[in-house]
């Protein structure tokens, strides 16, 4: 892949924009004014408040357990307020809108009105804005979307514009996405702000003056996802020794009739750390945090100081003194050095890994707590299935509102980048997954509401389990002698798929609504799966047959009454052991004999004691070790030797860089990387639609690696876990692909699920690393996918959820499984990551799904097809087969979108409205833009008006206004703008079809809110 | 001694008094209503706010050095005041005026006038209201009288009637003084509330329903000295489990939409401590706490939390609680008991030891930090002495009184249970003589100007000296050539004073202001003194003569021009050793021959090796080994043996009560008793008015032993230090006098220097004590005297600080003179009480006065006699004498009070008023009532007007009501008052001289404020 930027007629600079208009905007319009030939510091009141971390949620709302740690957000807010009343100068910052929504929808008319009025006034500002401050690595960008979406949202209703965010605010995320300042430009920001950066490449940039940027944040999307983004100087910390807060100790100013009194060596100090600062930025303007974690619980303590210090530093400016102080917004910031005449340099590729000193990358996060990382996933995909249930079925009302936000909040919970990172204490994951468990209960009320509404089950029970993946439905064991599963298609066309369900050793028959009996494999669950004794659920066996939906569409299950009849239908399984090998293919789909013509076919006999596993597409090669040795798919064959390693963690003190432990944030190996299961021991089951290996590797680690007849896919479903730690010895488990593809030390990792960077083993882009930690140091999160090729072949590992990976040799690829940790690595959290259950370490399950093909063409277009179909895939409803009434109901059908454009979302917006977002998902290099029209959709949600809208569906795109910062090579005159380029979607029902059409560029994502009924 | 209640008809029960005016009286107007037939709690919102402890003032005040402790009084203020605007139900009690009116005098306008409207409407109490929270064990009544004059002038002066507490709030001082309860009772107050009793004594009276009592706080001021004294149940902490504040971490409030919601359980928790307090209360009201040390910084929190308990358990009654919660004051609670039909016991000593387990003593604070506690009486001295001159000066204007008020202010701290006490950390103690010594420095401007006023001095220099205790002052060493010593009397009476200068070893003459010359002893210092050679401006000798003073009086020093005329006046001055004992006795004044006659003299012969030294009034015996063996004074002979000794200091962890270590606060001996010096080496000075037995015990204590002609005590002045733990052992350092004294177990000691109290070793007054701790469980504060008698001898020890003292064996007394220690004692301070100066442990130097007396008769009037001249000596200030002129100056003479009245307070105080308090110092043991004429006085002060008020001068005496409780054997039918007897005096210029005719009845204390010009 090159480094392009594309699309970038998208948008223009408009330079005939009047300046007056962005001086008039909300936010912008209150915004101080500095002095000239003056050093104007811009002091920004903050709390960085994180949505769980050494606490849970609610503990940090109501300043429970301030044993651990001294943080209560509600009287943050309550003071914060109160000190902003007290003086029309005053200004603070907001960025969490879970806790901020939280604590209005507590005040009184009174109280709210008060905010509203400072809001009004830029007093309050909000940064950020979204649910919370969300990690970079580990989420998945429609998650970020929807998060911003509520948060910007429930701004948006409560203050209007002025409520609405200029700038993000990612203070504290260990590493920086390029996708998370895309989608901030996409979103409308004007700019982004945050403190962490990998610590040599901080100080290169410091000084060189390149601590701000246009971040040239997509390969395709052009300026439409430029966005200035600046480094702040000190962490998000005041200067130091200028911290006024309950959770800091430092001198306070003294300006009374004291013999302490301060005053001229506190502004001795302060204005020589500014001075300090501005040899580092380029402007006059100086952005200045004050504030920290939790801070302004005593908010009349940071506000009186801070008083002071603005008094008495600027009292200096008599005696000559050129620095100037005063309270503004990162907003204010950055609209001043927007209209200096400045010129700015830019960055292409993303911030990871974020390392803060020799031995410490922080890429551990990237797979810490991989169940919980999962369930987010689970989260994710059931958020969408009933948002789009609840606006298919129309439902309306306060619980079903307040059913399904409790699911996107609790979703925006889960990207705080202390959640979906693994990075919080054990309780406080416990509690996240209490919560998240609690708001899928609650979605699901809407789900079933929905579907007893859609379906002819007008009683039906509409179960989800949530266990499915280690094969436990109490449901479906103990209730399929009469079992209806009903399954819903998230994704924007009809899709095949095939359908698991965990039943009994006992004979069934599978038919579709229309009674049609469907071939169906009867798969026993892996022996690793069912000695996971403490989980009494889980099932002998798993039905598997292949389901066609196209929105919403159920099958019945039944016990055979006839089990002579059931044994005719049932597929073939039989299980093989070494000694024996017979082989049976039960071909029932038919071959493409285009698709299914191997290449390459360079089966070593079964002589040397190998055995092959194969379908129509697929052809797998085991060793006589019971490893997977060679994988031959679309047309061509490579040597895939597929293992399990784990790297000894280190342990040290922390005391010193080189005494780093391994913990929640940092991977750290020791040095010590060792082979799971040098001998493998596997049972094969052939169906006459899937085909398993089922490996075990150790006590700890087995796998089943399988193969679906006419999927182009290998999956690999690791089992791994309790991590011994007997040895006291902390471990991280991958699973490490190794080939003979000459990879020259390039590989490709996803950015968010989203647009793919290309990355150089033990290179950066801006700065040289320093590489003495040679396995973490070349890790990046792969939230979906991780790439190498050759000049042949090339391999694809897609994951079912963040995990941390890279290639460390030519031709290998590895992601992170599980990690069981023994030491704290002193970043906070203060406690190991030795996740435990029933009494022992925790047990993970997943998948990895790799596709091998031909270099040439466009693979990637059918690793993103795919990469859709694992995120997004029929959601399993089970009910009572005899709930079936003939009821007439609503048939709802797929909007058969052209294949490469992806439904991203659809839910019920404000009142008789609904969002929809549309996204081209091929990368330019994979696909063409696509042109089609929105009438069947429009009219299929009953709209009666449409407008586009910015991504987060909160600002009609037609009034989008950003800055546009001048690239270094340009002669800058005055201020720019930009704004978007094609003329956005406005359309009523009564307009022409031709009206509707639009043109989706690759890897574009519009947003539609449309008016309905 | 017999304890007897005398005094009893001063006051009466005024049962006419109509409750009406009580309702109305400011601050009881506002109380809240309680339910009938319900516990009615009276929640009191308060921070006990140390006006220094672990850290300075300034820094508590500022929230400086929040590391060693997260407090800003400052903030607490700000909050708590904002936090009572917000709902008029809110209350709130203060206690220190220093803190209080350091930030009030900050505030806008706008705030103060806020803070008014709280304190009229009774949301904003004081309580206790003097400048700090005083200690009572080490504290001088004088000192205690001064710091609640200036607290509650400031409350009166900017609050009127309503800023005057109503109850003493001593919820922290180490154990309880009966004088602070007499003077509380004397300043009008209806009761007082603490948290610290004897744990075995608390104990049995929450067990006995005893808790509350009427205290009988002297044994000759009758109801005058009753005061209502309430135990509070738990420390003065909150209850456990509801401090809501930044300092502590307990369970805040959870009522919204969470999966924490505690409502339920917190308020069962609530009504369950409630319930449990109730059974040891009297009472169907309970007074609650609801605060701690510094809390309150986010008082938003507080409040919010305490807000919604009100409201959630106030909700149960509907299901038929009985408890019914409110915010309250401790008056209100007072108040509510008040009108209850109940009865109360009688308290008749005091709660001196505190103990707070088997082996915690908390008897150290009465001698830590001898030197501290000795700055603290020079600046008690000082301030008299300024505060009298400012006043006879006529001196007025801001800086006169900011000069006064800062040494009044600094007193004020000093009183603080944490300063006096010597329980601070080290670099507060030294913050306090910081600031304490530039107290006296702004004082030292008053006087200077008041002398250059009053004497013919002009431009005299008026130098204070205030190391004259080692012989150190420079003015005088340098400059004795052309010296004036300025001397005055502080008492009500002119005195006879021997002054000692420091001056270099030459001749000096002495003349008074007519030029007559007047005989003087030139005596070395010792030279163990001398060797504190890190204190380079130590005089080599001291001048001594014997002056008259009425008032004020100059005398002359001038370096002799002819040595030989010198020498005809100098007296002889001859070293005696053991080897050469000539004896030479010089007897200026004339014996009295009843005085001198001594009824027994059983002097050992020269021949057993013993040494006499002696003049008209004293004769002492030292043995061959140096010591003290007898003395014959006062026609009685007694064999008295003076020693040294050091206890070892118990050294634990303190993680058990029995691994405690003696600290700052704790004595705990191990139990090793050490003498110091078997063998004294020694050398005797004898001059013509002074004679000196300079002895040296050991390395690091010495002692001089001194008898001026006419005066009858014996000076002991001790000398210890660098108290040596080479040993790694701390030690505790006392000075022991034993005797054949039959003292049954009994003896003496005083209250704050006032009343005395009768001890009875191993006993206490209401319980039985263990006494495992044998020698700190019998220590006592000793603040002015300690006594023991027998059938003939008595022998009293008058000292010059606060001190431990005991009399642990029949016939003995010991005064703990120093400690050094090495280890914490875990009550928080944080360090060991090791004091250091100049690299090594200090050194300390102080005196001990020793009385002999016929045990008939009274031999007490004598030693308060002595007392008054001990504590309130000469101040001496030193000019040089070519300053004088030959200017008219108004003379001041001694207002010749009656010999054991007074002159306890003589101050300017409101603008054109002069404050007066005259005390009849005699116990009615010692003397009968004074009557006398206060005409002259107030003359001599250009009275216009006089008018009698409460002991504090803030509120006119005819307008003191106070609460009267009945005693347990009493039947109550309605609330009763006590109202003073006497008819308050009230007169004017006009009024004939015999309306100025007033009676002193013994103990008595009558405040008088003067009008003046």
């Amino acid at each position: 892949m090159q480094l392009l930027c594309g699309l970038a007629t998208i948008f223009v600079l408009l330079a005939v924009l009047r300046e007056q208009q962005v001086q008039a905007a909300c936010g912008y319009a209150n915004c101080p004014a500095g002095k000239a030939n003056m050093i104007n510091v811009h002091l920004v009141p903050h709390s960085h408040d994180d949505v769980g971390w050494l606490k849970t949620v609610d503990q940090y709302y109501y300043g429970a357990r301030n044993d651990i740690q001294h943080a209560g957000v509600q009287y943050i807010l309550d003071n914060v307020i109160r000190e902003l009343l007290r003086d029309a100068k005053r200004r603070f910052i907001f960025v969490e809108s879970a806790f901020f929504f939280k604590w209005y929808n507590e005040q009184t008319a009174e109280v709210k009105s008060q905010v509203k009025t400072l809001v009004k006034g830029g007093r309050l500002e909000f940064a950020g804005g979204a649910w919370s401050m969300n990690d970079e690595a580990a989420v998945h960008y429609q998650s970020v979307i929807d998060q911003f979406t509520i948060g910007l949202k429930a701004l948006q209703q409560t203050f209007g514009a002025c409520g609405r965010p200029h700038v993000g605010w990612q203070i504290d995320p260990f590493g920086h996405s390029r996708e998370m300042a895309s989608l901030f430009a996409q979103m409308g920001f004007d700019g982004q702000f945050f403190a962490r950066m990998d610590w040599i490449e901080k100080t290169e940039r410091l000084k060189n003056l390149t601590a701000e940027v246009i971040w040239k944040a997509s390969e395709v999307l052009g300026q439409s996802a430029e966005l200035f983004t600046g480094l702040l100087y000190r962490h998000y910390s005041a200067p130091p020794g200028f911290c006024f807060d309950a959770l800091c100790s430092d001198a306070p100013i003294i300006d009374g009739v004291s013999y302490d009194n301060n005053v001229k060596e506190r502004v001795d100090t302060f204005i020589k750390y500014i001075q300090e600062v501005t040899t580092h930025y380029r402007s006059t303007h100086v952005l200045i945090p004050m504030g920290d974690d939790f801070n302004y619980q005593i908010a009349a303590m940071n506000f009186k100081n801070m008083d002071k210090l603005i008094k008495y530093v600027n009292e200096r400016q008599s005696l000559g003194s050129k620095v100037n102080l005063f309270y503004s917004t990162p907003a204010c910031y950055l609209k001043a050095i927007h209209q200096a005449p400045l010129t700015w340099p830019s960055k292409a590729q993303d911030f990871f890994p974020y390392s803060t000193d020799w031995h410490t990358y922080w890429t551990g996060y990237y797979s810490s707590r991989p169940t919980q990382k999962r369930f987010e996933r689970d989260g994710n995909h059931f958020l969408q299935v009933t948002k789009q249930l609840t606006t298919f079925a129309n439902l309306t009302g306060n619980d079903v509102n307040s059913n399904l936000d409790a699911l996107r909040h609790a979703m925006g919970v889960m990207q705080h980048h202390d959640a979906i990172t693994g990075t919080e204490k054990q309780h406080v994951a416990a509690d996240y997954d209490r919560l998240l468990a609690a708001a899928i209960e609650s979605a699901q009320a809407n789900a079933r509401a929905a579907l007893q509404k859609l379906t002819n089950l007008t009683n039906g029970e509409f179960v989800s389990c949530l266990q499915l993946n280690i094969s436990v439905c109490e449901f479906t064991k103990n209730g399929a002698d009469q079992l209806v599963v009903t399954l819903f298609n998230p994704l924007g066309r009809p899709s095949y798929e095939y359908v698991r369900v965990p039943v009994n050793n006992e004979a069934y028959i599978v038919t579709d609504e229309t009674g049609r009996l469907l071939p169906s494999d009867l798969l026993p669950v892996p022996a690793e799966v069912q000695r996971l004794s403490f989980r009494p659920k889980i099932a002998s066996h798993e039905l598997v047959f292949l389901a066609y939906v196209e929105k919403l569409r159920s099958y019945y299950i039944k016990k055979s009454a006839n089990p002579r009849s059931v044994e005719e239908l049932k597929v073939e399984t039989q299980m093989r052991s070494m000694n024996s090998i017979p082989k049976r293919f039960s071909e029932m789909h038919k071959k493409s004999a285009e698709e299914n013509e191997l290449k390459s076919i360079a089966i070593d006999s079964e002589s040397r004691g190998e055995i092959i596993v194969k379908n129509s597409h697929v052809k797998l090669t085991l060793d006589s070790s019971g490893h997977l040795t060679k994988v031959e798919m679309n047309g061509v064959s490579e040597n895939i030797r597929q293992e399990f390693y784990y790297y000894n963690a280190a342990a040290g003190n922390n005391a010193e860089f080189k005494n780093r432990s391994s913990g929640a944030y940092i991977f750290r190996p020791n040095g010590t990387e060792l082979l799971i299961g040098r001998q493998v021991t596997f049972s094969i089951y052939e169906g006459t639609q899937v085909k398993e290996v089922h490996q075990r590797f150790s006590d700890w680690v087995s796998q089943v690696i399988r193969i679906y007849e006419g999927v182009n896919r290998v999956e690999f479903e690791w089992l791994v876990g309790p991590i011994p730690i007997n040895d006291n010895i902390g471990k991280e488990v991958i699973t490490r692909f190794t080939s003979n593809i000459k990879s020259a030390g390039v590989f490709y990792t996803d950015s968010n699920g989203r647009e793919m960077l290309k990355r150089k083993r033990n290179q950066r882009e801006y700065f040289k690393p320093n590489m003495t930690e040679a396995v973490s140091g070349n890790y990046y999160p792969i939230t979906a996918r991780i790439a190498i090729e050759g000049e042949s072949n090339r391999i694809a590992l897609l994951n079912d959820r963040a995990q941390g990976g890279s290639s460390l040799k030519d031709g290998a690829l590895e992601l992170m499984l599980h990690r069981r940790l023994l030491r704290d690595d002193a970043f906070g959290v203060g406690e190991a990551l030795n996740e435990t259950a029933y009494g022992e370490g925790v047990v993970a399950r997943g998948k990895v799904y790799l596709i091998l093909s031909n270099a040439e063409g466009t693979p990637s277009r059918y690793e993103r097809l795919e990469q859709l179909q694992i995120h997004l895939p029929f959601w399993k409803f089970f009910s009572n087969a005899t709930k079936a009434t003939n009821k007439k109901v609503r048939q709802i059908s797929s909007f058969n979108l052209p294949q490469t454009v992806h439904l991203l979302t659809l839910e019920p917006f404000n009142a008789n409205e609904r969002l929809v977002r549309l996204e081209n998902f091929m990368d330019k290099y994979d696909a063409n833009p696509v042109t089609f029209n929105l009438r069947p959709l429009f009219d299929q949600l009953s709209g009666e008006e449409i407008r586009e809208t910015t991504l987060d569906g909160n600002l009609n795109l037609s009034e989008m206004i950003r800055f546009k910062f001048q690239p270094e090579s340009s002669n800058v005159t005055k201020p720019e703008y930009y704004k978007t380029l094609h003329s956005p979607l406005l359309a009523k029902k009564k307009d022409s079809v031709s009206k509707f059409s639009i043109v989706l560029h690759q890897m574009q994502i519009r947003t539609f809110v449309i008016k309905w009924r």
